[in-house]
């Protein structure tokens, strides 16, 4: 409602291409991080030519409708998502742009409003906005004033301008969000014009603008405005067409952006193809990032800790993977997680693979989302210490919900794995990469001459998935003394109740979980 | 160790109390919100003559030991615990104080560090604190510039400072923070005379002070210095003495605090004598807030939606127990949380008891914590939808951890039971207050002439504890056509992968959850 105009101007701005032209991945992205706000979007994409809009979910569903990049609506998540696409496109113009031929090169758009700016997770990822200097990505901050609990003068009095500033962007404040229309297009020509900052527009709004009833009130937030006040509303501004008809001067105004699309594409077209003359290598790894398609991998067995594995398999894959990148929370060298053969991505050397995410859990995983979103084959990772996924949990939820990063599909690594316990394991598995392996070990010696079978489980859903007859070699029934994990007649060694921060030989005398006391 | 300096000066303003002083109510409170450095807490709440230091868990454990105010550790929440209990001081001076007598005045002490700065939770509680102007917060920037995965300038170049002046902050700068004592001393003089504010003070310090191959490194971050640093450390500081040894000038210095501690509480006692001669009403309620007595309580039986039976209870809960506060993550009237009778806690109105969070579920669930830990009787609730527990998962775990919320002794209400599901259920419970009940349902008139017994089973774990008898009587072994919840024969309604957002009737329409189909 409000945002509205902001959102035909904006659309102006990015849809500019055919949907069925073929060539997308250079496009402009938009997220709508007021995912309630759909509606908007719906309209626009269908005016932008996009037949896609069928079903209209009541939050914007990037696997439903074509046209929409992200899945939004938990708030401050798509305002997040926005900066790991911004993210994305910086690296890949500093990888593949070459002086005589810049293949690589687009905004990305977001609208978020007082929800998003007060949620902490649009803090964490602006924040890094401003640290990358991500200059492409231009925010558009619908200031309406108007939370579900009514003004926000009872819980929002910050300067968010100011706040932003301090982060390192460039700010702009439209008075007039509602018809402002020149000053919101000089706006956008002021944000491209700042190429080493995002910007922040932030537009003062009317809630509901145009309902003579309602405008300006929390009425409007959650709520239809009914029947009569719509009537009332199209009187007020001076709508008489029936529902659903789009006027012929709107349709031709927007109609225009199809040729304009069209010769765009060709444009482009043209640029790739004169770059894929001149270098054809990087064109080879860059068709595989644009299509998500993977090379064969095939990992060796070798014994070592668990996260040194991890880094391991992460370095061999980052070489056979151009689109392999991320990092941790500010836990790298305890997550293992640095690409050895890479920089950091910073402001300055954006071509490069370790993400520095600092201790932002939540805003890594939704950054993370929104680089997995921009390319088939852009694949982040991200790590943390298992108890601090508690962070990140809203992140991870909308990741799996989108499919942005927990499918495996298509060769895509599964983006959480690197999420650990933070207490180092005393017995590392020795074997990491069958479903259950079992060791005779010297375990007896210790303990009165017992004979002990060590068995390293390390997934519980692997093991399961086995013939009963390997999973009757890996735990015999005749062997019914068990030590953790498992069977009817097992023994479970361990706490019912929350744990204690020590060394982990204090911690197991202090619970009196011992050899001596467990068999 | 590079805010040892700190620590020192702050236990001078903090630690004024004999800990075996029974008077602890208007203590001032101290948060180490950098949870990893409680030696430094350990060390001086030993010298201030606190016997309670024997174990030293890794986090400083409010249940562990005396003088720990709240558990802290993972990043970010202990600085919202201290916006929580300058809350529950501000209250409770606004409801309890008269113009002669101000028996509630004590200040809120926080050390953050960089990494609590860079986790949104904590620009969520912040935000709060300058909305509320919490003048009696004041908080110590730990600004050491060192993270674990080395400089913070790889991650978090933002103005700190300028961004806590966008929240209402005052804010103060001390560049030496190793060795600034005066500047600190006044400093905190300043923060005292701005009183309509938080304040934070950044101390720019080096992390591992005085270590001569360490310091400014983070190699001190998280891992020891070793017996040969330590020795080169010790020379380097000028300090000749023994592990463990305290020299009697620090000793006696320490010690002075006792005697002083004993004529503050003096002081006090007699205040408090006279508010009770002259106010008895306002101390009895007073009281039970110190002490966390409560009133039995007899709820009816009444039937309506669970929100609404929810407000109810919180509405007669209030009028019974004084110390009952809180409110919504800006869904008060969907979680139906407001009590009526009362205004909102605000800047000017802090002896209301309606607490508006905005959008910032993590904020509200630490700050939640911070207040009830202030005083036994302080009861705070909150609420959002079910589903974005997932952004507050971290605060949940903490205040069961160091059972600031989910104890129930002491007439304590579960604090996180407002939390509910956001898609409102076709058939709320008819009956919420028992384990299971049951109703002989008019069901069968709607479908072939069925008949229809409607269980409303609101908690499977007030169930399990039932007698097999009872069990047997709501959910009877004969009848085996069951539809949710439960019974091996049983016939589960519902999906198995991720919902839709849409009404309910479209949705129960397209995943095929119809009567027909069920039964």
């Amino acid at each position: 409602m409000g945002c509205a105009p902001m959102g035909q101007i904006l659309y102006d701005e990015v849809m500019r291409y055919n949907p069925k032209n073929p060539y997308w991945f250079n496009r402009d992205r938009f997220v709508l991080s007021t995912g309630h706000g759909c509606m908007l979007q719906y309209a626009l994409l269908h005016l932008a030519g996009y037949d896609s809009v069928k079903q209209n979910p009541g939050h914007p569903e990037n696997f439903e409708t074509p046209g929409v990049e992200v899945t939004t609506g938990p708030l401050g998540q798509g305002i997040a998502n926005a900066v790991g696409l911004a993210l994305a496109e910086k690296h890949l113009a500093a990888r593949f742009n070459k002086p005589d031929d810049e293949i690589v090169n687009h905004y990305t758009y977001v609208i978020l409003g007082d929800g998003c700016q007060i949620e902490g997770i649009s803090n964490e990822a602006c924040s890094l906005a401003g640290h990358w200097g991500l200059g492409k990505l231009i925010a558009f901050y619908d200031d309406s004033h108007i939370s579900i609990d009514g003004d926000t003068e009872i819980a929002f009095t910050e300067d968010v301008s100011a706040r932003f500033k301090a982060l390192g962007w460039h700010t702009i404040w439209i008075k007039n969000g509602n018809t402002g229309y020149d000053e919101i297009r000089a706006a956008i020509a002021e944000a491209k014009a700042v190429t080493d900052k995002p910007t922040l527009i932030k537009l003062t709004t009317t809630i509901g603008f145009g309902s003579p009833n309602k405008a300006n009130s929390y009425a409007v937030h959650g709520s239809a405005l009914g029947a009569k006040e719509v009537d009332a509303t199209r009187q007020n501004l001076g709508w008489p067409y029936e529902p659903f008809h789009v006027p012929e001067d709107v349709q031709s105004h927007w109609s225009r952006h199809v040729p304009e699309g069209a010769a765009l594409e060709a444009e482009w077209n043209a640029k790739f193809a004169e770059y894929e003359n001149k270098y054809e290598e990087e064109t080879e790894t860059l068709k595989g990032i644009i299509s998500g398609s993977c090379p064969t991998y095939n990992p060796e067995s070798i014994c070592d800790a668990t996260r040194n594995l991890s880094q391991q398999c992460l370095i061999a894959l980052a070489k056979v993977l151009p689109g392999l990148l991320g990092g941790s929370a500010d836990l790298a060298s305890s997550n293992m997680t640095l690409l050895k053969m890479f920089g950091d991505f910073q402001k300055d050397t954006p071509e490069e693979r370790n993400v520095r995410f600092g201790v932002r859990e939540h805003g890594m995983g939704a950054i993370c989302n929104g680089i997995g979103l921009h390319s088939p084959g852009l694949i982040p990772y991200c790590a943390t210490f298992f108890v601090f996924t508690d962070y990140m949990r809203a992140a991870m939820r909308i990741s799996a919900l989108c499919e942005a990063g927990l499918s495996t599909r298509e060769g895509r690594v599964h983006r959480f794995r690197q999420l650990r316990r933070r207490q180092a394991r005393p017995h590392p598995p020795r074997h990491r990469l069958g479903a259950g392996d079992r060791h005779q070990g010297s375990g007896g010696a210790e303990e009165g001459g017992k004979k002990v079978r060590v068995v390293s489980l390390v997934s519980w859903e692997l093991f399961d998935e086995q013939t009963e007859e390997y999973k009757e070699s890996v735990l015999p029934g005749v062997v019914t003394a068990r030590v953790s994990y498992v069977g009817s007649k097992g023994k479970a060694v361990g706490i019912d109740h929350f744990g204690s921060s020590a060394p982990a030989g204090t911690i197991y005398k202090e619970f009196g979980i011992s050899t001596a006391k467990s068999l």
